[in-house]
């Protein structure tokens, strides 16, 4: 199983770094795919939580498909923003998307999205009362004025379901989108202490894997959703590039450069970028949150 | 005539000071869509020339429509970088379009490209060592790591012949993108001192155009042409969205971003894009140059 867990390392730290801090309620996990297939990533999260001695929290399987694969099962279309599911869909449909349909009921938690956002958008779709009731959706995702690291537009948690992304980025919710930008502001100093720490908790070889530099990642965009003084954020439109070579691009528009035509930006909710990390700061946090576990 | 002049501003600023700058040899004008037809630029170029006393100048009618339209035309198909024109059409293709092929045979010139880039993809298209026999193409356009201008992701003149620009990009040439990143840096105070400066020239009123903060974006291509010490820039492959919401939108990357897959991006030829400029310098040298003349 460690190989397993090992290949979301990322979010494992993330989770680990969850339920050592006393402000974060974990509510439940939900699972998705992206390093690894859904049913993986729902085995590697169970066995996270018994590892963790917290076998308490729910664990409930997302989609294993991109939302467009979804739509075109169900025959949804994509109108603007929102897709329409057939009315006589939507109870089979409640009751297909386990996750999905948690979040609906669930109100004004932090949804922590650590993966694709598959399961967010069909939450979106189910209910499009959702943006309101939860509380903020924190995105680990997307590449703002920087490279990506799929493509050199694209960052893979977006790049997985774009489709997924742009709904959510659209949709009105409270949305914080902790991307690329400010994950390159720290990597290297983090990736140096984490190296040694994990050889407390892993059998671990840096280059078996080869992950030096992605470590801080998802335990920022934790954090951030936790103390939001630990981030600087920029407020604008994000739209997300579905095809082409620049699949899963996002494109943040913070309204201050003027665009004379009406474009597809043009009256969508602003959602907040991440544009600055107190760097020192999260890897403190999470160092002293790991090591006192 | 001074409205259609007008209608093209930068374009005519940019011309005018390399009319008036010793290191320069204009040997032609070239003409391509843009704010206005083919036609009328061919008029205004024309017209330009005349009133700077130079109508020993030649002229040329560059194309009246996108590479895309011409593709369909001609049959032409496009296989990754390349658009294979059939050979039979080859030799009519030169005929027709007079500008290209004359940058066919205008060996080792700078070309300064202000608007779309579609004579210089035909040009590349007719002639496969085009590339080689071509001194510097100083590319006005692009956004690269800030909003666009015509919509948040794309630049106009990308934007309206976003395949000629991925032609372009990749053609192996020695190309320096000059994009709205540089313009950013000092648009404001250049627009006052142009505004001042414009009542010499033109019956000029400021508000009726909505021009302002936009004088600097050619002339600052046309001075990197002439010397590079104006701007630092920065290596690496460009490509261009052709398609869907981020049309025209140009992502460089600049391979320090380790990406492990094999992307559009793999196995490109690097051109150059700049980062800063010299705004202050620019703008003493573009003011002497227009007082002068």
């Amino acid at each position: 199983m460690l190989y397993e867990l090992l290949s979301c390392l990322d979010d494992a730290i993330a989770i680990f770094v969850a339920l050592q801090s006393p402000e974060i309620e974990v509510i439940g996990l939900t699972t998705i795919f992206g390093n690894v297939h859904t049913t993986l990533s729902t085995r590697n999260a169970l066995h996270l939580l018994e590892i963790a001695g917290r076998t308490d929290i729910p664990v409930a399987e997302g989609s294993h498909v991109t939302i467009i694969r979804i739509c075109s099962w169900h025959g949804w279309t994509r109108t603007k923003t929102f897709l329409h599911p057939k009315e006589s869909l939507l109870n089979r449909l409640q009751l297909n998307f386990s996750f999905s349909s948690k979040l609906v009921f669930t109100l004004k938690v932090t949804v922590v999205a650590l993966g694709p956002l598959t399961n967010i958008a069909l939450a979106i779709q189910l209910d499009p009362e959702f943006f309101k009731k939860v509380g903020q959706i924190v995105v680990l995702g997307g590449a703002f004025a920087v490279n990506g690291n799929v493509s050199p537009a694209a960052e893979a948690n977006i790049f997985k379901d774009p489709t997924a992304a742009d709904i959510v980025f659209t949709s009105g919710a409270d949305v914080l989108a902790v991307g690329l930008n400010i994950t390159h502001q720290s990597n290297g100093k983090f990736a140096q202490y984490l190296s040694k720490l994990l050889d407390v908790y892993f059998d671990y070889h840096h280059t078996a894997y080869n992950m030096r530099g992605v470590f801080l990642h998802d335990p920022t965009a934790l954090l951030a959703a936790v103390n939001p003084s630990l981030i600087t954020y920029s407020e604008g439109v994000v739209r997300v590039q579905t095809v082409g070579i620049t699949k899963g691009l996002t494109i943040f528009y913070n309204k201050q450069t003027r665009v004379v035509e009406v474009t597809e930006w043009s009256g969508k909710p602003s959602v907040k970028v991440a544009v600055t990390v107190d760097a020192p700061k999260v890897i403190e946090l999470v160092m002293a949150r790991l090591v006192n576990s």
